[in-house]
């Protein structure tokens, strides 16, 4: 029986270093909320002092209740020659109010006289003044020695001394970091079990901290836990600064599926896919088709040799069963999709829909994804598209035209926005100014239907994300726009595609209207 | 003094089973051309049994003048129960006319029973038969040893045997596959190892071929090249079916700039990036920002506190040299990244900059990205903001105003855009029509234009990206707009902030016009 791997996501720390990634505070909360339902043990969210948003974060944060994942703020050691407790950063890192705090300092003599520009005893002392002040205080210390892997080659019992430093200061996990990502899985797991031999009158656990420099971080991580590492930090995804941090969503099917340590429940794991997907829509990125295990390619035959030998034996071309990470093989240029999938979705708004004709609606989908629709985190919308190719679709309102003008320079609002309906076979016409056209256009709307639908005043819209599809053809390419709405029940997603944005946002707006109404109508809650 | 490792791309091959990809004849001649220059041994470029334009390509490239590469033409054993000479996929693979071949064949029991549906003992005669029919005319040959290490594992007399049997038959490389991607590196290490001693008496080398399924490939090959291979198989882009191949271009960096064995010369090694942005332009794909070494983001620096530790001592979150790969560092202009990333940038544009002024460049700086700009991938428009901070922007043209009018339904494109501008003292009115109004506007700001510069032919906009900022109050929050452009000399990127996306867009497409016209004025290049 191989031991519990306590999994540690940074995806909104280190994460949040990768270049073109940046979370809102919204974003965050959301984050926390999709790792702690997947099962791991720590998430990183931030530095409190870095800037004012972490701390808002960390505020708002405080009232989350979490299932499994305990969060973790991010800080370093004091400065040279003062004490802890007199140490902004470190006050910072305590006003969070996380139950764990990682805690990051030098375990190279290269980095002490070059980078901290002190002395190797001061550097000792503040790692270990600085895990005593958050140990004395309640807090679970991780300690992150950067730049474990180059120090410990350069001067080994210094950098071992750095570790030990931080065990007599109270912390809990000695996390080795491969900071700059060049170290090779053979010297890294090399390490681990000389430390683990050196360290055995020591109290913590060995943690791992890779960088995927060398393209190796995923291995790194895997050698170090079959080395004897028990944490393994990691961002979901992979994202973090140049390169990248070790991708978790990788790490985890390695060691459990392969390496038969326990990371995550068994039925947690199969939300890994769902996950992956759902955290790359909160950063706004498009989850990466090759990505192992949770990539859209990762199980894909193309039609031959391979998908023959697949169907002969799966394991000849599948490494792992797909489902065991809830992805699925496709076959390429195969008509062959989906069906399993769609019909739990339509027999939950028609309990009594005959599996024989679903075959109606997955040529719906699959026509609407060729025009570069995606469903996944739009489910308000595919629920509509259910119901319309199933004809059962009450006409809320229909639009006869709007006309959006948008100006520089411009008097108080850069946007106008007229919307004409034809609701209750009235023609109804309303006008709207806005903070830019889709704004503009929002307002006209609920202008237009309030008289109609009073209760359109509780719907609020949460979230917009615009996404461009094609990347070589200019401002001409295609767009795809998400919205989320919401009122005090709950919330929901939906998806338009134009090459024109205006019109892409219409038809995300219009149908998370009628989906609320369609709600209101049924007087019930669908999500 | 380590081996020399000879370098087996197969982009063309197993590349080209990857999703979405595609190669016509011209590509793969151009891609042949690209891998020779850049020094690789083994260019494997189709199978030339499986349709026309494959045995198309091996003619024309029969009369390519290579330096460095051998060609090699890819496929299987010979059907069970007939002669090689017989069969018609061995005799597509030899009028294919390359100097080499690389034969696969069966090195697992199970596959044998299961796939081929053959004995194990005709299996090891195909195998040898096959690489006797080639060897015998003249071709070296490569076995591939499908699912070397499952088969290994299952049984590993047999698996031995099969690779006996190929060098008996004259093979010359025998290349041990982890067709399913699912080894782990020490694992691979091990067996190669093993096999080292145990085919003392055989005159082949051992070649690896390793797949990405468990996020694994660039370790695996390197491993395996310390246990004693020396040939490694790969895409240069890891390319390939499903997760993708090893690839090539993190493995050749790691092999030579930090386990010391010979692939390329050191003088080709610098070509690396430039031959990766190539592949990838042929392939019609993105360079992944965040490949190892190749990226663009793979030396990128965003906190503050890493590029100073950067310029401090470079080592501490650079693995590698950048320009050693032909790849450079840069510091993201970020609010974090204060004045010791700023200054080079100041002084690249007015060499006699006094660092004593940098402080208003910061002060500019930090003021912006308060208001929501991210320089980080804008490079253009960073420099932009240092002229204007230091009162040193010519005025190209300035904006009298602009309208644009979108609506649905339209008659054949759904926006329409009128720009006034004021262009040496001259009034300009231009109007356009455009599918959705950034490409409206776009096209009636460069119709107005023209007359003045008609340069700016020259320029495409190549890339066009939003992302909305604070997701918290709907459809009037913050948008950046990022936008590529480029001529044929070189890309650059600008960015625009507003409530409006129109007027961010705006404001990305003039900046890009104006970082275009700045450059045309100083008569070189500005990158």
């Amino acid at each position: 029986m191989q031991p519990q791997i306590k999994i540690f996501d940074s995806t909104l720390r280190d994460g949040a270093q990768a270049e073109g990634i940046s979370f809102s505070v919204r974003d965050k909360l959301e984050i926390v909320r999709l790792l702690d339902d997947l099962g791991v043990h720590y998430i990183e969210a931030g530095n409190p002092a870095s800037n004012p948003k972490e701390l808002e974060f960390f505020r708002q944060a405080a009232g989350l209740r979490l299932h499994s994942a305990k969060l973790c703020a991010f800080g370093s050691t004091r400065r040279k020659g003062i004490a802890a407790k007199e140490d902004g950063n470190c006050g910072a890192l305590l006003a969070a109010g996380t139950p764990a705090v990682a805690v990051f300092g030098k375990s190279s003599l290269l980095h002490v006289h070059e980078i901290l520009r002190t002395t190797p005893h001061e550097n000792l002392r503040m790692i270990e003044d600085t895990c005593r002040f958050f140990a004395a205080r309640g807090k679970e210390v991780i300690f992150d020695a950067e730049h474990f892997f180059d120090g410990y080659a350069l001067d080994e019992a210094y950098a071992v001394e750095t570790l030990r430093a931080a065990a007599r200061g109270g912390a809990s996990c000695l996390a080795l970091c491969d900071t700059n990502g060049g170290a090779f899985p053979w010297k890294i797991a090399e390490a681990v079990r000389a430390l683990r031999a050196q360290l055995r009158d020591v109290p913590a656990e060995l943690g791992i901290h890779t960088h995927d420099d060398g393209g190796m971080a995923v291995a790194s991580a895997c050698a170090a836990v079959q080395a004897g590492a028990t944490q393994v930090q990691g961002t979901f995804l992979g994202f973090g600064e140049r390169v990248g941090n070790a991708n978790l969503s990788a790490i985890i099917p390695n060691l459990q599926l392969k390496l038969g340590f326990a990371c995550l429940h068994k039925d947690q794991l199969r939300a890994l896919t769902q996950t992956a997907l759902q955290i790359a829509s909160v950063a706004n990125v498009s989850l990466h088709k090759n990505m192992p295990f949770v990539g859209a390619s990762a199980f894909a035959h193309k039609a031959g040799m391979h998908a023959d030998g697949v169907i002969k034996n799966a394991g000849s071309f599948e490494h792992i069963d797909p489902a065991q990470v809830g992805n699925r093989r496709r076959f390429l240029m195969s008509e062959v999709a989906g069906k399993a999938a769609v019909l739990p979705r339509v027999q939950k708004i028609f309990p009594g829909f005959d599996e024989a004709n679903i075959a109606q609606i997955v040529t719906a989908l699959k026509a609407k994804e060729f025009e570069g629709y995606s469903f996944e985190g739009a489910d308000a919308s595919f629920d509509l598209l259910i119901r319309k190719s199933l004809g059962d679709m009450p006409t809320f309102f229909g639009l006869v035209n709007y006309k959006v003008l948008d100006e520089l320079p411009y008097d108080r609002k850069s946007a106008t926005a007229t919307v004409k309906l034809l609701v209750d076979e009235k023609l109804k016409i309303a006008a709207a100014e806005g903070e830019g056209p889709v704004n503009a256009l929002d307002t006209a709307l609920r202008e237009a239907l309030n008289d109609f639908y009073p209760a359109l005043r509780n719907v609020q819209l949460l979230d917009y994300k615009v996404r461009i599809m094609e990347s070589t053809v200019g401002t001409s390419t295609k767009v795809r726009v998400l919205i989320t709405s919401g009122d005090s029940r709950c919330q929901w997603t939906t998806v338009g595609v134009s090459h024109d944005m205006i019109e892409a946002s219409w038809e995300a707006l219009a149908d998370s209207i009628v989906y609320f109404l369609l709600r209101e109508q049924a007087g019930d809650e669908i999500d």
